[in-house]
């Protein structure tokens, strides 16, 4: 503001000047490779460049201008991608920078994948080139209106019917209701939809089916299939660009190849069979997909903190007693301790995520050797991961427009947006809480197996030094102690394992199992924290 | 949504059959008194059936469109005041329930008690009745785009020219632009806005004047006067009511009279003059003002309890291991101990707003007798608990979204606008870290003076117990003593006065005042919380 004033220095400039580091270091640090920063700013420049992406305007459009808006913005990134024949990679970040949620994001992250990881490759041959074409669009139809974080609570049946080698697809309930998926209420044409497998009057539980929702020609719902938008969503603007939806099924049938048959089959007399591919192999997708959330976290909030720290070297507010300029609100210290912080997160995110993209080429590489040994903690690491920093990020986000003042609290500061957009990663890939409750359960197994000699692996490979950090006391003496980062990991490693076994007693010591889970899950949640922070 | 389901139990009216407090009794220690219950509840009832007044559809509409919907509510509620001839108590209970942030909110909250406070009695006499029958619409405009928090930063001027007795009202830079008042926008005819006062070459800092804005006959805006909207907020519907306005004078003149001259005056030969009011009277009007917002943050926080509590009684999710129902999840620990709390603390603001209410009256009544003793303990006190509720209860609100899993997500919820509507309180009436930061200079102020042997009264009387409290230990040695009020006190004052001793060392051992101020500022602000709770 002050800088338009007329007169005024340019703040910015004097902030960068007075850089202690090599930025053109950090950028090659932050994006990964030269070659991931020359993608990444060639890309940007292609969005930010173009009519058609603007978004300077995104949260002054009715639901449905921002609806076509949307429609609009994937076309053109679709025919840009074609034009430019862009490679994988910067199709992506392509997509990434014309940030707005749409269909394509569940059509490419979640419709594909799942056929990808969950079809025969019969399965894959037919439907993935329609998919890659967009002669389909599809989306992932699992969260119902009664059932969100219990899948196998889920009540949408799909019931094998020999007589016409078809399964019938059906909402037997109201709370049955497909509710919430990416792409529904208006552009999908199939789904995969997970549903309870009724063969020869038996339940086998949650499976994929391909299914077909709207005609290919004039894109109206196929008979039998109810569809909707279920309305508005947090912010103006924000995720209100997707057309989440609901979905009911009155008897829909679809041909037997659409249930997806990687790992189990049903046969042409409607046995239920296993296929010899392990199940762990789902494991893979989930650890890829949380690695993606976790990198997200850190582009979020990276942003969140480039505006709250740009609005604070410009703000001038207070501190002037002899008529001289204003102190810069950057410069006062509850300014700087709200934000420092949040700042370093987004880089330890950062980290953390490419540090996740290895942890998925190690996971896979001995799921292919057969070795499922280090899939619990992957599992695990990765939950907890996903939980903290998408938990950290939305509060630090809320944090950053709290930060700009009342500035921060208009749309044009771009702060409410990101941060209504960015909340439901809270929610969505497993509610954090649930997820830190996953995580909790494997932590006392790992104490009861390391109390029984087992050696831990993984991130948790520190819980076999338990003898000693059961006892040790912290080197650290001196206020410089406090640089040594072995020194700051044996404080956290002890803190944890304690937590950990304090827990696990605790349990142990309950009337019930169950009780005993109950009564101190909360705490063992603070515990996951410590413990995910290493 | 189970509950819809059929066969469902009605599992909320199997919570409240177990409830072990007097309901009825609650209601009124709620409300304050029978009767108080009674018009909260015709009052509701009243909103509540009529159409005129609707919600539901509200984060639906444009912006255009609900500014609209806001004028209609306003002057349907006026119309409905006037009709049945409603007292202050059943007015000011009509517009809460109303629930629309709108201009009314500030000619009634601001521009009307700033001629109260701040006019003398000629000006109240001249004022007051237009503004009680709106035949004027009045607005609060202090902030501008470059100063918010600093309010004697601001650059508007009021320079007084005796040659025509009046006043020339002046924005001479961008930044001096007056920018956020709500009502400014749109709705306004007149404005109390704050300038500063320059008279025989001299600048008296700021002071407030009553300008007339639009035309009376059509409502444009008067010669000199640049008015807008200040353009989208956070979320939708939420605070997109109201007209946030920015406005610029180019000279603009007014009558010498129209500068609010309680406390002081400018003469016609332009001799600015302090009359013999004390300026200290103003603090009243500002622990009024703040009394009120945190009676509004319980309420605000209990209307998102509600929704939460009942959405937890309501939904089911896993532990049903046997094919049984599965577990309400406001039986998991994890949902309880992030639910309850804040629900306490929705029952502790409201009994905090009620002795505020009797603070109020009391400050008042000492200010009558001319008595200043108390007033700046008062100050602090109302300021450290603006600052502390607000920002839990914005807080609270974000939790309680959350707790509702994905189902919060939506605006049909009522959660997301409940947030986006709350939010701003911990940036307006002073940002929440600003005014902190002025209750720990208070603090540090009181510990120098207790040292000196000074008493200290109200709410830190505690503070003269030093000797004690500084070395006392914990009559705490079971779990059943924290049930003793008198043991938890201890505890908090002990602590409360220890942090603030220990902070005032680190300050006095600093190399400057200013610097060790920098320095300590983030302890001391966990100081305050401490002593807030107590
Ligand atoms: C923006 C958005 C996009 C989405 N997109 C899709 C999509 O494309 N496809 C799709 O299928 N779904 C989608 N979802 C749905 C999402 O996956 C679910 O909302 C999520 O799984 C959480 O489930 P829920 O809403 O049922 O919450 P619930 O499970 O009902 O959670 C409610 C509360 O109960 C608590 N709780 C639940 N179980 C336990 C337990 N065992 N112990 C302790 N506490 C518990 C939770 O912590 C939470 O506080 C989307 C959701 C959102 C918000
Ligand atoms: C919804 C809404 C309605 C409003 N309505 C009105 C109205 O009707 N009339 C009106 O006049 N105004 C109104 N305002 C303006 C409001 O009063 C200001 O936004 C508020 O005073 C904060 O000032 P600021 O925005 O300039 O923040 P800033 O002062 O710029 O704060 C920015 C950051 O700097 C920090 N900071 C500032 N000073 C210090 C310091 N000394 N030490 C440490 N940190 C510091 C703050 O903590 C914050 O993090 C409204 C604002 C909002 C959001």
């Amino acid at each position: 503001m002050a800088a338009d004033g007329g007169g005024e220095p340019d703040h910015l400039a004097g902030e960068r000047a007075t850089a202690q580091f090599d930025v053109d270091g950090m950028k090659v640090a932050w994006a990964g490779s030269r070659h991931a920063v020359e993608v990444a700013d060639r890309m940007a420049r292609l969005v930010a460049s173009d009519p058609v992406f603007r978004k300077d305007t995104r949260t002054m459009l009715s639901r449905k201008e921002l609806f076509k808006d949307t429609l609009k913005k994937a076309a053109h990134a679709w025919k840009r991608i074609v034009e430019l024949r862009l490679t994988e990679e910067e199709a992506n970040l392509l997509r990434l920078y014309v940030d707005q949620p749409g269909y394509v994001d569940l059509h490419w992250g979640m419709f594909v994948p799942a056929i990808k990881g969950q079809g025969t490759e019969e399965q894959q041959k037919k439907w993935l080139p329609m998919a890659y074409k967009f002669q389909i669009i599809g989306c992932y139809a699992q969260t119902e209106l009664g059932h969100g974080s219990n899948v196998q609570g889920l009540e949408t049946t799909a019931t094998f019917d020999p007589s016409t080698d078809e399964f019938v697809m059906h909402s037997p309930t109201l709370t049955s209701s497909k509710w919430w998926p990416g792409g529904l209420g208006k552009a999908s044409t199939h789904a995969v939809v997970y549903a309870r497998l009724i063969t020869e009057g038996k339940d086998y539980g949650i499976h994929g089916f391909i299914v077909q929702l709207r005609s290919l020609d004039d894109h109206s719902p196929l008979p039998g299939v109810t569809l909707g938008d279920i309305g508005g969503k947090f912010g103006s603007g924000a995720y209100n660009s997707m057309d989440n939806g609901v979905l009911r099924f009155d008897h829909v049938r679809i041909p037997r190849d659409q249930m997806l048959m990687r790992l189990s089959q049903v046969t042409r007399e409607g046995k239920y069979v296993h296929s010899d591919v392990p199940k762990q192999l789902l494991y893979g997708t989930m650890v890829y997909v949380r690695q993606t959330i976790v990198a997200d976290a850190s582009k979020a909030l990276s942003r969140a903190v480039c505006i709250a720290v740009r609005y604070s070297a410009i703000r001038k507010q207070f501190g002037s007693q002899d008529g001289g300029p204003e102190t810069q609100v950057l410069n006062y210290k509850t300014q700087q301790s709200r934000l420092f912080p949040l700042l370093a997160s987004a880089y330890a995110y950062r980290f953390v995520g490419q540090w996740l993209k290895w942890l998925y080429t190690d996971v896979n590489q001995k799921l292919e050797a057969k070795d499922y040994s280090t899939l619990p903690e992957a599992h695990a690491c990765t939950a907890g991961l996903k939980s903290v920093t998408t938990s950290a990020t939305a509060d630090a986000i809320e944090e950053c427009r709290k930060l700009c003042g009342g500035h921060g609290y208009l749309n044009s500061s771009g702060l409410p947006e990101l941060f209504a957009v960015y909340v439901p990663a809270c929610t969505y890939e497993g509610d954090n809480v649930v997820l830190l409750l996953q995580v909790a359960r494997f932590l006392m197994k790992t104490v009861s197996q390391v109390a029984a000699g087992k050696q831990p692996v993984g991130t948790i490979a520190y819980m076999g030094n338990i003898q000693h950090l059961m006892q040790c006391k912290s080197a650290v003496n001196t206020a410089e102690d406090w640089l040594n980062p072995a020194a700051i990991k044996e404080v956290f490693e002890a803190r944890a394992l304690r937590m950990a076994v304090n827990c696990a007693q605790n349990i142990s010591k309950a009337p019930s199992q169950e009780e005993g889970w109950c009564c101190t899950s909360s705490s063992v949640i603070s515990n996951m924290k410590a413990w995910v922070l290493l």
